[in-house]
Formats: structure tokens, C-alpha cells, sequence
């Protein structure tokens, strides 16, 4: 009991990091009910989300994808999100059914969100949790993050040095994300604040390619320079880390 | 290709925050291919993780369920921990393949932490991530809760005042997790933080018996004291609430 005429036409799913296995039971059969699948590609068309849930997706099934510019300047992506919205909108209107598909989880950093806020406020919206990398990157790392009285802070990549430092003194564990091209200043913070051993470095994870490396391991090896944006640092102070 | 003789046999199997249709496939396939499905019972009898599996299990399944004492004092859930732990690395030596059972995430918070940490060690061990209550509880309040540069704080409501305080000064979006009997404390911490158009109490997320109400609301009902266990609250400083 997915939909009927009272309920959503719109769904926000959640297809997880990488792993088709890792899609939940409702985001199939959803994907299995709806008329239109939605998704943003980057620049060369690759879609993350749709290759994850490739083996879903019918003939019966009309796909609706969206550019999506991978630029620092965010204006240019909020157009793109404007324009995405008008078009989920007209189909709405006409009565189809859609699914836009959202790697890992819509509301931790999802870009769906800047749909939703668009779509929500007209047309009633299922949104559909999915696995996040954040929880993906400890279990495939073998790392329990977190338990009992543990603050876990969530610390994007981006964020000033000062920041980045002071949020890492008050806490029992921590996930930095996006690192991208932001990894050079997150190492150095490693460093200066000698947690080598209580950091590892996790890239695509549950992808083909996932690697996982301590950062003490990683120093060693004298790797240095951008990773891929899909990379994040685990960091349990409780625990010294051994991928 | 989830087990063959090089593989793991023992898997610790994240099964959501109560919802079945938010299994992942890889859980279901996981269970549909072990001969032994553990997981923990309170007092009663009552297990929360198998009930939301239950429609997978058969009568092919040997069940080994633990029971969990919800205990202040941690020395006796640890003796809890210890047996099972035990019983589980007894049938892994006889060649069975075991599924444990773990509400949410393993991971994130989840108490199979504490066999994990005793069996991991000697015997090759899966952990599949599951659907968290973390991100779980957004979805169900069509609250995006962090994008781009946001920082987001996990935050225990056993933490003391003053660092509950401190914590959300410096965030931008705050989960407050196992509330129960310290829901009091958490509740005026949000209202000196004059935090009540920005949170809101999430119970029981994706069970029967949801709720979800925005602080602002909750005060003019007058309700106050204990909340369940598994409720949470969902601080995001960008956005005003409105489930």
C-alpha cells in the first residue's frame, strides 16, 4: 500500500551509497510503482543514483534526468534545481506518478533537498530514508563509531581550520565529509591534533573501488593531494583504528 | 555471493528503526541464507529487532534470542553481552552461520557493539548498515536537517546540562537522542535556548504508533515528563519546524 488517490505522488528515494544491495525493500517498490524515475547527472552524464538502481528501472518506466553543474559557484546548481522542479511539478499536475532518486540519504546533505523545498510546499511528499554513508563508512570499515554517552559530530570538509580544530577537541567521535579538495587542510588538522591512529580515510564506500586506510598507514605511504569527494574521515577517540 | 567457505560466517544484520519495508535487501538476503538469527529481548520477552524481521524468518531458522537487561548499572547487561557472545562463537566453531539482530544501525549507538568488540576478533565478521532513526527521523518529518556547510551534533540526553549547552551554541543542526527519563532536562535546556519553534519530538519513528510534534506545540498542550526510549529530537537552527 504504497499510493492510492490520497496519497503521495511524490517520492524522494533514497538509494544509499553505492551498493545495490543496500537499497531498502520500500525504495524497490516504489521504484516499481511509479511512472517517472527522476535524478541529476554530471557534466559526461554519469548518474550515481540511477547506476544504483539500474535493475529496477523497466521500459515501462519514463526517466526524467536532470544536469546538475558540479561548480563552486552555487547559483548556476540552484537554477538547475529550479528548473528540475518546474518540470517534477508539470508531471505531477498531469497526474503521473515520480520517484527522484537521491544517493544515500535525502536529508544528511542530500542534494534532493533543494526539490523538496520546492516541490513539498504544493504536492504531498513521501521522503524515503536510505542507507547513509556515514553509517555505511563504519560498519565497511569494521569500526564501531559510537555508543553510550558518545557525541558524534558530522563536520563538512569545507568548514574553516579553527573550526574544523575546535569542533574535534569537544567530541568522542567524528565524521568529516566532502573532502574533495579540501583534504590537504583536514590532513594537516589530523596531524596537529595527533590523531593519526584514531582517523582512517574512507573513499566510495560499498562501491567497487571502496579503500580504507589509517591515517598513520597513510603518512607512511606519503600520499598527499585531493580525494575523491565521496571520501570521509572516521575519527573515534576511544578507539585506535585498524582497517 | 554473500557466504562461501573463505567468507564470513557471522554477520551483524542493521534491520531499521521498525518499519520492515525499511530492511535492506542485503539484510533479507543475509537472513534468508543463515542457520541461526540472534537477537536480544528485554524483559517480558518482547524484541523489537525481531519483530520487524519477522516475516523472513522460517521454520528452517534456529533462533537464539539473549535477553537484555535495561539495567542503569552497565556491569549486568555486560555479563548479558559476555554469554551471548559466547553462545554465538560456540556455533560459529560448529560451522553454523549467524545473522545478530541490531535495531537501527549497528554502528551508530547499537548495543551489538558490545558482541561485536568479543567475536570480531576471531572470526571474519560482516557488518550490514542499516536505515539509523537518524535519518529515519527527518524523513518522517519532512525536516531536512543539513546541507552543504552545516554542521550537524549527535547529542546523548545523558549528557549533563552543560555540555548539552555548549554543544548547541556551536552547531547548526542537533539530534538529542535516548530521551526517556532525561527528557525534562533536555525539554528546559530548549526552552532556555529559546530552541522551540526549531525542535521538534519525534517518538517511535516509522512504528504504528509515530508522533511527532513541534516543541512550540508541545508546551502549549502542557505535556511535560517521560518520553519512550527510542524518541529524539530534531534541531535544525536554518528552519522553522512545521510537522
Amino acid at each position: 500500500m504504497i499510493y492510492n488517490s490520497q496519497s503521495p505522488r511524490f517520492f524522494i528515494v533514497g538509494v544509499g551509497p553505492g551498493d545495490p544491495d543496500l537499497l531498502t525493500l520500500k525504495a524497490v517498490r516504489i521504484i516499481n510503482l511509479v511512472d517517472i524515475i527522476a535524478y541529476p547527472y554530471v557534466s559526461g552524464g554519469k548518474s550515481r543514483a540511477r547506476d544504483i538502481v539500474t535493475s529496477h528501472i523497466t521500459k515501462v518506466h519514463k526517466e526524467l534526468p536532470f544536469h546538475l553543474p558540479m561548480e563552486i559557484n552555487p547559483s548556476s546548481a540552484q537554477i538547475a534545481y529550479e528548473r528540475a522542479a518546474e518540470k517534477i511539478i508539470k508531471h505531477l499536475k498531469s497526474g503521473c506518478s515520480i520517484a527522484l532518486l537521491c544517493e544515500g540519504d535525502p536529508f544528511f546533505y542530500g542534494s534532493a533537498i533543494h526539490i523538496y523545498t520546492r516541490v513539498a510546499c504544493n504536492f504531498m511528499t513521501c521522503v524515503v530514508p536510505g542507507i547513509s554513508s556515514l553509517t555505511a563508512g563504519p560498519a565497511a570499515a569494521g569500526l564501531p563509531l559510537a555508543s553510550r554517552n558518545d557525541v558524534i559530530k558530522i563536520l563538512p570538509a569545507t568548514l574553516d581550520t579553527t573550526r574544523l580544530e575546535f569542533e574535534l577537541e569537544n567530541c568522542e567521535a567524528a565524521i568529516i565529509i566532502k573532502l574533495g579538495r579540501h583534504f590537504d587542510k583536514v590532513s594537516h588538522t589530523i596531524r596537529l591534533k595527533r590523531l593519526e591512529k584514531r582517523a582512517l580515510l574512507v573513499s566510495t564506500v560499498s562501491h567497487g573501488d571502496q579503500h580504507i586506510i589509517s591515517f598513520d598507514e597513510f603518512y607512511r605511504q606519503n600520499h598527499t593531494g585531493v580525494q575523491p569527494y565521496f571520501s570521509m574521515v572516521l575519527i573515534s577517540m576511544h578507539n585506535r583504528v585498524e582497517p
